[in-house]
């Protein structure tokens, strides 16, 4: 980095099917919690940064930057970025550069994503336009299929059981029942989610993260100190379809971003106290955790079979609940990661992990199309 | 500038309606003529930012930034930005941060739209996601009826004619018949202008820009050195619906993003050469030219009057076309003034300025809620 950029903190809405919230309302919660919860005037904000994917789709609203810059009485200069469900760790990322470049002092940084006031087939097809238009979409793929096939493969070649991936998700729906926020707040025993409906072979219901409503926001400042900073914030891109890869069993996107965070902050993995982890799927979880070089290939699993994923485990994650049991308003997602990982290591988390030093947030975009990784570390 | 950023060149489509070209094609052949004419290897590219704002609702397609970024070899960290019509000027800006804040080092910067295959209704209704969606879309407006109101108003306090109007329409279609890039390649005479099919009154067809499809790139780098550099590169918004306006005959965003220019490179107005405006509708240029302070308030038709604005005038303007007569494709027309910028200052614009050293490009969007301005030097 080249300045210091620190976290002051933000502030969110609870995640879910929140009916009762336009887009916009969504992000004026957001914003007035993370204006409170951080103290700042809200003209102290010179930039504002939003990241959404489906803003025109779902809301018939897009120029999201300006709307957001609207809802302060001073109309800082504004900017919207999408790279489908990485939008708000790629909104974080964008920040850090115009912190970085001088061009902004202290940076209002937006997710936000309003889901549930269209159709669930609406929003399928639209979540499409993060893949392939013309490789992928036309043959009736959907992102559950999608992570369906990288588990069929994944199951194959490594031999973990259907039984295995249910694991993943109850350790985050055990994990968000302390989370305010959280979309499911309820334990739910592998078993139930082995027997969930079927989605996409062998993906279950409940492997799958929801449609969910919501809004986050946190304030990045060079200006304004703060007990927490960004030690490295990584962006990486692979092919958008997954035709286009040699494996389907591992994201080179997340490996790139993860190197990079490494190179840029000088740090070793094995120094991260917390993460959180893009769960889109539970599949993804155990391919995320080998493509950070937390376990080989393969063998993930044992982290969830040992419980040391917990908060008071050896490699503690998501103990927010994840997307799975968060809940997964795309583009307020990567936002949130980051909301999370400053309260480990402010000792505001939910469930907390013991002196935490050091927290990481990966965001991923399509099927590992986009990277983004910040590491945060406490000062 | 915290860096030198030059621009390397660029290159684009025809503008136009492009029933043969998909999405992926525009981008596609902007990004071949980008690298074709400032000679780079693809491999020198390490990141890739790129303006849109429909490719969800119009080709199905979001997450584009990953889309360019497979089309090269080394599938570079890419992103894409929106801020509607104002979204080629903004992923210019923010590749400026990226290479400011030392991110990277040679950026791909491409522009893209695809608007003609889907019906015009559909279209201008999701141009109308550039507006308040709460405020103005639910009472019909359009953004033609919007510059209406600004129209009808600008007439009424300044007291200019209908007939005024069409001279700014005339002189852009006058310069657009020798761009080979040009939609329309016409002289089309102001009595015919203020003939033609009535849209919203007091503005008729020919005083609008039209409905294009098309793509732009520039190459932008702080490791390789060009003849020409990035002097200022500012941004600025407003409020989004123009009911928050004290004002609807002047836009605030346009007079404070030039104000950041000046400032930003230490520049006085009158050393600018050339200047590309974003003139979306006839009523637009004439506010525009007195926003960034060209002429007092009402007086800048004595500009057109006068013919000032013509290629070897004392202050030549879209000598391209400009948005009306080389068209409008949303996302790619920021990028595509800056690369006539370039052109002016590199002797290769098809109606050439003497001796431009200094040009300006200035990209609005939605009714002057965002407005980027860059400023373009030779060395």
């Amino acid at each position: 980095m080249l300045e210091t950029v620190y976290v002051l903190g933000g502030g969110q809405t609870r995640f879910g099917e929140l009916w009762d919230y336009s887009l916009t309302d969504l992000i004026r919660e957001a914003l007035d919690q993370a204006i409170g919860n951080t103290k700042i005037l809200p003209t102290d904000i010179d930039t504002v940064v939003i990241g959404n994917m489906l803003g025109g789709e779902t809301a018939e609203q897009a120029h999201l930057g300006t709307l957001v810059s609207g809802l302060l009485p001073h109309h800082p200069p504004a900017l919207r970025v999408e790279a489908a469900c990485a939008s708000g760790g790629l909104a974080v990322h964008t920040a850090c550069a115009l912190l970085e470049s001088g061009k902004a002092e202290t940076i209002l940084v937006v997710g936000a994503e309003k889901l549930t006031d269209v159709s669930g087939d609406f929003v399928s097809r639209a979540l499409m336009h993060a893949a392939d238009a013309e490789k992928d979409a036309p043959s009736g793929l959907t992102f559950p299929g999608i992570f369906a096939l990288t588990a069929a493969a994944y199951m194959h070649e490594y031999g973990i059981t259907r039984e295995n991936l249910s694991l993943v998700s109850e350790s985050s729906h055990r994990a968000a029942v302390k989370n305010p926020y959280a979309q499911f707040r309820k334990e739910i025993p592998a078993n139930v989610i082995s027997k969930s409906p079927l989605v996409a072979d062998p993906l279950r219901l409940l492997d799958c993260s929801p449609i969910s409503d919501g809004a986050s926001a946190v304030v990045l400042s060079t200006r304004k100190e703060s007990p927490v900073r960004i030690a490295a914030s990584s962006l990486a891109s692979d092919s958008l379809s997954l035709t286009d890869r040699s494996s389907i069993t591992s994201f080179e996107s997340t490996r790139e971003a993860m190197n990079r965070a490494l190179k840029e902050s000088g740090l070793d993995r094995n120094v991260i106290d917390y993460i959180e982890l893009h769960d889109c799927f539970s599949i993804a979880t155990l391919i995320h955790l080998e493509d950070l070089g937390y376990a080989d290939a393969g063998e993930s699993i044992r982290l969830f079979l040992d419980r040391d994923t917990e908060a008071n485990g050896s490699l503690p994650i998501n103990s927010s609940g994840g997307l799975k049991a968060c809940g997964h308003p795309i583009g307020a997602t990567g936002v949130k990661q980051v909301l999370d990982c400053f309260k480990q290591l402010t000792g505001q988390a939910p469930s907390q992990v013991k002196n935490a030093k050091r927290a990481l947030a990966h965001n991923l975009g399509g099927v590992g199309a986009t990277c983004t990784i910040h590491l945060l570390e406490a000062l």
